[in-house]
Formats: C-alpha cells, sequence, structure tokens
C-alpha cells in the first residue's frame, strides 16, 4: 500500500476528514453534518476523534502526516486564526496548538482557499501547470496562488485573500471592515443578498423562489429558467469576477485561473459577464487570448480562465497533499 | 577596475546612458534631452551611439552586458513592444531586435518599471528584502514586482502592470481601453487632469497656478502653500494609491511596498490620505502594522510602505543590473 496522509477540511457548515495516498487516491473519507454553530470544544473533539480513526483505520500504512484547512486569516507566526468570519469564536485560537495537543502530534494548517489551491494545482485544474490563480466561491470568497509551483504564503502567511480585492469602493460593507471587496458580490452570501434587492424592487420570479427557499442554488435554477432578475444577479457575480481576475491578470500575468466552490456551478449564468469584463478590463488578456480562449495574434500563451474539477473535494485533497509537500522541505 | 554594466533608461522625455560596476557605484553617465517625438529612428541612433561611447570609454575593463528600460508592453516570446503609450509609434516594434542588430552584439530587454524595481531591490529602499513591490508615479504608473529576491515576469512577460489595477470601475477612460486604472489617479498626468477639473470647478488658487505652468509640481506646491482645492487632488491620489496597494497587500502580502516616479516628491501631500485608505482597505495591513509602522499587536511582521530612495535613477540601475543577474542564468 502507498504512503498516505490525513486530510482535512474544516468549514463553515460541515468538516470532512479524509485518507489520501501520494498517487491521489482517496481511500477513505468521513463527513460530518456537525454545525460549527455548535461550538469549538464540540468541533475540534469532533475533527481529532475522526482523524484517530482515519490513522486506526489505515495503521498499517505509513502516515506523511496530517493537514488541516480552515478557513479564515492565519498568522503563520503564531499558527493563530487572527480572523474567521465563518467560525464565530474561533478568532485568535491557537487551532493548530490545540489539534496537536490532542492529536499527540504536529499537524501542519492552511487557509482553506490555498488547500483548494493545492488541490487543484496536484489533480485538478492546474495540473501541469507552474503557476496559478484560485478563486473559492463558497460562504465567503477565498483565494489561493500557486507561484513556481508553490503555494506563495506571503510575508504572514496571509497571501492570496482575492475575496478582499476591490470591486467597488464605496460598495457593500465587508466583514474585513472595507466596502465592495469581491466576496460582497461573487459568495453565495451574496448571490443571495443581491436577489433580495432584485425582489425588494418587486422582481416577482425570485420573490417565488423566497417563498420555498432562497439560495444560491434557487437563484441560479431560476436564472437558467429565463428569468431576467435572476440572470442580472449572476450578471453582477460575473462582472465583478471578470474585474478582480483583470486586475490580479494584470498584477501576476499568472497563466491559469481556476474557479471552484458552491457558486462556481453557475458559471453558465456568471461566465459570458465575467469574460466581456476581463476583456475590457485586461490589456494583457485581450492582448495575448482570443475569444475562443486560444492565443490571438500569433501569440502561443493565452491566459486561460477555467472551472475547478474537483468540485467540493479540492480542499480535501489539496489538505492531505500538504505533509507530502511540506515533508521533502529540510 | 570591476566588472561593469551599460543600463539604459528610455523614458518618454528623455534618454539616460549609464556605466554602472557590480559593487553598484555608477561610473559615468550620459543624459540625453533628446525629445522622443523626433521618431523612433533618431532615438535608436542616438541610444546605440551613447552604448558605443559608453563602451569605449571602458573598454580597458570586462562588460557584463547591455540592459535596456522601456515604457510599455513587452512580449518575452518575441522582444517586442506590444503597447507602448508614452512612445508613440513604437508598438509592435522589434526594439530588442533592432538595437541587437546596430549594435552588433545582445542585449536585455525590459520593461521601465521592473528595471526600477530591479534596482531599487539592489541598492534603494527594497535593499536586503525578499520580496518587493514597486510602483512608480510618472507620466504613466508603472508597477514591478520582486518575488523570493527574483523579478517576476509572468507568463507573458508582462506582469506588474500596477497602473493599470482597478480604483474606479466606472471612472476615467484608461489608454489600456478600461476605466478607472490607478494611473488615471495617481500619474503627474493625473494630478494635471484632477486639478484641471478643479479649476473648471472654480478653484481661484489652482487657477493662477495654471496662468504659469500647469503640471504635478506645481500642483503640489500650490498642496503644501495650503490650497484647499490642490490638497484635495492629493488627497484623490493617496486614496487611489491605498486602495491598489491594499489590493496588492491581500493579495500577495508582499512586506515592502516602494513608491518612486516624479509624483512621489509629493509624499507629504499624498501619504496620510495613502496610508487611511489602505488601513480601511486592508485587514491584513491593519491586522499587522500599527499606525507608526511597527508591528501590531505583537506581531513581528509589519507591512512598509516607503519612499523609493535612487530617484530618476532606479530604472538605470536596474537596466544596468539586468545583464549581472541574467548572466548567471544558464
Amino acid at each position: 500500500m502507498a504512503k498516505y496522509a490525513v486530510g482535512v477540511d474544516l468549514g463553515g457548515t460541515n468538516l470532512r476528514i479524509a485518507a489520501v495516498d501520494d498517487g491521489g487516491k482517496m481511500l477513505s473519507k468521513i463527513t460530518l453534518e456537525t454545525d460549527v454553530r455548535r461550538g469549538r470544544e464540540f468541533v475540534v473533539e469532533e475533527l481529532v476523534r475522526s482523524v484517530v480513526q482515519m490513522r486506526d483505520k489505515f495503521r498499517e500504512a505509513e502516515l506523511y502526516g496530517i493537514g488541516v484547512g480552515v478557513p479564515g486569516l492565519i498568522d503563520s507566526e503564531t499558527g493563530r486564526l487572527v480572523e474567521s468570519p465563518n467560525l464565530p469564536g474561533w478568532s485568535d485560537y491557537d487551532v493548530k496548538g490545540d489539534i496537536e495537543r490532542r492529536l499527540g502530534t504536529t499537524v501542519i494548517l492552511e487557509n482553506d482557499a490555498n488547500a483548494a489551491a493545492i488541490g487543484e494545482h496536484w489533480l485538478g485544474a492546474g495540473r501541469g501547470w507552474d503557476s496559478m490563480c484560485m478563486y473559492t466561491l463558497g460562504t465567503g470568497v477565498g483565494g489561493g496562488l500557486i507561484l513556481g509551483g508553490k503555494l506563495w504564503r506571503g510575508w504572514n502567511g496571509m497571501a492570496a485573500e482575492l475575496g478582499h480585492c476591490n470591486v467597488e469602493p464605496a460598495g457593500h460593507p465587508c466583514n474585513c471592515g472595507s466596502w465592495g471587496c469581491l466576496e460582497q458580490y461573487a459568495s453565495a452570501t451574496a448571490v443571495v443578498r443581491l436577489a433580495r434587492e432584485k425582489i425588494a424592487a418587486g422582481a416577482t420570479g425570485l420573490s417565488k423562489v423566497a417563498s420555498e427557499e432562497l439560495n444560491s442554488r434557487a437563484v441560479y435554477e431560476c436564472a437558467m429558467s429565463g428569468d431576467a432578475a435572476a440572470k442580472s444577479v449572476f450578471e453582477h457575480v460575473g462582472r465583478a469576477l471578470g474585474l478582480a481576475i483583470a486586475s490580479m491578470v494584470n498584477a501576476m500575468n499568472i497563466p491559469v485561473h481556476v474557479i471552484g466552490g458552491g457558486v462556481s456551478s453557475a458559471w453558465d449564468a456568471f461566465a459570458p459577464a465575467l469574460f466581456d469584463e476581463l476583456r475590457k478590463r485586461s490589456y494583457i488578456y485581450a492582448n495575448t487570448t482570443a475569444e475562443d480562449g486560444s492565443g490571438r495574434g500569433g501569440r502561443k500563451r493565452p491566459t486561460l480562465i477555467t472551472r475547478a474539477t474537483l468540485g467540493g473535494d479540492g480542499g480535501l485533497y489539496g489538505a492531505a497533499r500538504l505533509p507530502m509537500v511540506e515533508s521533502k522541505i529540510p
């Protein structure tokens, strides 16, 4: 049996633990419906119990280590969560230290979107590329950067907070203290808020949807059924994403931009506006990439904007990958 | 005598050629007042003649090579200038090939702001730092990124077009085809435009300045004399810069951001608004850096925002550095 690692993806609504071998095969997966609102102590105990369970199951095989992806800003100096809007009560908490004490071994802690970037780069849409930029459109919007084959963590380990690229200086207030961050226009939360704004302005189709349950998937289905207001919600999502990606293309000139997270399944509804905005906003993109995504004007190096291919498991694969990669570092 | 290189800084208004040794000492410098509007053929001929003159002067010493910084997008595949708003008539022109044919030797061509980043990283404000981000506020706004000690060129060699980070989605039209790029609010050209807008709205102090000569330095002096309209022009500059730097801090978490170019001499006038905006817009900056620039909340790694220290020579030093660094690459 191949050497394996345990990956943990701690999300705002569920907790998943997987054993993944170094060939990228998922050997076993535990998905817990546990609501993080039951509190830190409860969730950490569940997490630790599941990791131990996984280790017991594969005790005959060699373990690389344990990687944990968590939402929020992690301070690499201290291993603490500085801020985590989706894990209330976890701010300035020593997640890494606490898990390590309970497990009796070291773990590698990483931001969940960074883990998703590692996963997509290892096995998904970014496979084989030297550098890529990942955007995860979930409850919030996260980001991850792979530069020269490695995760770019930055000076404080806080890099790639792409959800907080500004797309509307006087826009909607953001949890981070700014206004008009990408997260306020391209997250599942934003889709619902934008839909509510349309309903308040008299959108009858969306109003019917809201009488059952208003979530980003329902807004998407409403858009695909031809509802103009729902379509314009996703046009807003696409324009915000296009503007943010344009700034990243202009700043970094990275070849591959991968869009994942729950909202990315609404690709058909937001992609046309995204590409339209990107062509207008980035002359690097416009000068190198034709409408069909091929090289433009004889250039061989177009910029690729594409969907994640690992679905919800990108972050889980990435978390498991962490100890495999880190263990090579002396 | 130490081994040396020839650096060329080809600007929109003048042309400078220098011999620099590998200890960073400028051995000789030629500054030509030549207006680039005299045409490509004339300028390239002057450039080549000055490089030959420099080589003759130091023919006893060993030459690393020749580095040339030019404004505009350079396609690394072809060595051509794709677009150069400040060099009219140079678009899609094989600068590198033409200079090489006339000189009879190879040259290294680089974007002028990238050259400035290399210069400031080698001998200026970025010295000793692993990674830095450079913003050059001149006729336009350029950028340069040093990541892990090396210039980050990106997929097409077009990275770090930081002047085209968006700061105002529905803002002033930009030469690049977009609207509201940083360049439209933080370049010398923008300072003059913003001042003209104030004059049209009845600003009498700036109106007096304009009766002599309206340039960014005159607007700065007017601001420092206490004129409210001129002060608000630089507040606009500072807010735009703060917003763009905040997005770069959030995306890249780079430790040092260096601001150079002519407009950077108005630092006193725009810096307060810059820092105010940056604190509001980047929770990474706000969480790691106190008002006095030291680490915040016990953290040891604040983010530094500072002025360039090489003045107008950063790009010239950087151009000369190119062949010293490149010659180490096999």
